[in-house]
């Protein structure tokens, strides 16, 4: 893995859930003291930030949020409030890890440095075209596998890092309530591009993106009514997923999913998931609409960046999935609240950098 | 990993490019002997057999294969003559493995039991409508991810179980030009649906399927002008499983790839890639041809299994790749060949029974 990475090409993104947040920045130190820390305290908590010292970083508050999003449908509480860090953040590469999340260590024992895996996932080509059985090919050790097409070996672009996770997977909280003893303990040393028109649920606990090029597609749209704190109680980031994995297939960018691992432990509010089945069930549903609307909707061919893109995939959301729930036609007005947010709060990010 | 594997249903086939098969057997024995083996004697091959006692096996030479297929287009030397224990067994799982390849051992030094991977992949549902971050969702200690459409957790049958190599990759001659000296040492403890319609480079090294839904899309028939008896130099597979991933994406049936490893090692015959290389540029040339074809083809609904679509292909193939390369037409005459042998086969598989 490439350790010569530029910190000032990266913010990571942190929405803080939980006021003391000495635990997980004092467990990350030896990654994140490199790196300058956009921390987002959920508009919902009352009690002060504990941060430790020693670290480069903002903190931004509902105040903060009101101020730039104030009058629009935007809802920045709870894990939303971390695509506020995306909107006023200015630099290329966005790492965003939840704060119940600790460093994992390797299959060897060794602590896994997440955001140099990210940006090494980001700064080498994807390979959506044509499946390499040997994973990513630009990894030291790993090449193209006999019969992958010499002309398809320089790859695309990059653009969407999922990371995943040990101990704690990010089950629903269905799964979560039938197998609440199992542990994801299976460390798989791999990368890989996912496929173009492949379909997948990106999670929001570990994950980095392009914020350049399509910054614009991570937006804070799909709320549930009964959403909650627990990752399994939003879909927020499953439904930006969606919309992102289109948009990047639009545009011919790549995604990659696999390493970095996280370690991801019960946070102090780790919730009940059989209290949660009553909340999480409506985000069931939903994705049963969901699947069908993917898997036909086509962009025209004039969508050439990601804001195009998601205005048009907010159009589309309304007119076809807006009549069958009212959270889809919400959704869509927060896609196009967003864009406008992003144009505006371009040149701003410009003066605070 | 199961070990309720009944042996009744599988047939390991295996090619002998070499004559002396003692050392291959001796170290698979601990896996093999359970299995009946269909051993196929390589047409080209002056020299006897040596297979060590006590495996239940079968050898066909090339008085068997001239006997059943000697009129036809088919040709059965070098790697291609395993397709004639394809075409010859009548049992439900066909596991085919390399004679330059011994057992492999995990990431904590126990022996792979490829065959039995091979059947676990088979026999549990594959996912190709959705991409799962954990990867094989029906292993033990794994799941659905949150956001996964309960709708397609049911998944779809199985048909191929695409396995992976230690040691000396499945590159092609100039990869293999290029980087003489790697070896493939990572251990991925993984194992992925490919998704629909996403392209991929099947290797015949180490590969599984289903006899009985799949097996007529296994054929010989794109055979390169200079094909010799070194992996590399030959495209037979990759075509084949071209072909085979387009059956299986037409109709909704699953294709998996990872585990298992088999240790694949230098053959007597290794050959020297410098040398292949005239050889092969033949085969990269043409995969250029291929892609574009695959991207843009689409089978009629009216072919409802695996002897219809490949029928339907070949038709194509002939028609818009044809004109391109003699090549191309051969394999079209080959792959109705298939066929018509595939029919006329399976009343005789049962007599051998």
């Amino acid at each position: 893995m490439s350790l010569d990475i530029d910190g000032s090409e990266v913010d990571v993104v942190i929405a803080a859930l939980h006021p003391n947040l000495t635990t997980f920045l004092e467990e990350w130190r030896p990654i994140l003291s490199r790196y300058h820390l956009i921390i987002l305290k959920d508009p919902d908590m009352k009690e002060e930030l504990q941060i430790p010292s020693g670290f480069d970083h903002q903190v931004y508050t509902k105040v903060d949020m009101e101020k730039v999003a104030g009058q629009t449908s935007i809802n920045f509480s709870g894990h939303s409030s971390r695509y506020f860090g995306y909107l006023i953040s200015c630099k290329k590469y966005i790492i965003s890890i939840d704060d119940d999340c600790l460093p994992a260590r390797d299959d060897q024992g060794f602590l896994v440095d997440a955001v140099a895996q990210h940006v090494t996932n980001l700064s080498t080509p994807a390979t959506p075209f044509f499946f390499n059985t040997l994973y990513d090919p630009y990894r030291k050790g790993a090449d193209f596998v006999r019969g992958y097409p010499f002309s398809l070996r320089n790859g695309v672009e990059c653009v969407m890092s999922c990371g995943l996770w040990l101990n704690i997977a990010d089950y629903d909280a269905p799964t979560q309530a039938v197998k609440p003893d199992e542990r994801n303990l299976r460390y798989v040393d791999a990368v890989l591009t996912v496929p173009v028109r492949s379909m997948m649920p990106v999670s929001g606990i570990n994950v980095a993106f392009r914020r350049d090029i399509v910054g614009p597609a991570f937006f804070p749209a799909l709320r549930l009514a009964g959403e909650g704190k627990c990752r399994w109680e939003t879909m927020e980031d499953i439904w930006c997923g969606m919309c992102a994995k289109l948009v990047c297939d639009h545009l011919g960018l790549g995604v990659k999913s696999g390493l970095p691992y996280v370690w991801r432990g019960h946070g102090v509010d780790g919730g009940d998931a059989l209290e949660s089945l009553k909340k999480e069930w409506e985000g069931v549903k939903l994705m049963e609409h969901v699947v069908p609307f993917f898997q036909s909707v086509r962009l025209p061919r004039t969508a050439v960046t990601a804001e195009d893109c998601v205005i048009k995939i907010a159009g589309m959301v309304r007119e076809q999935l807006g009549p069958l729930d009212l959270v889809f036609k919400h959704a869509a007005d927060a896609m196009e609240a967003w864009v406008k947010l992003w144009k505006a709060a371009a040149p701003q990010s410009q003066i605070n950098s």
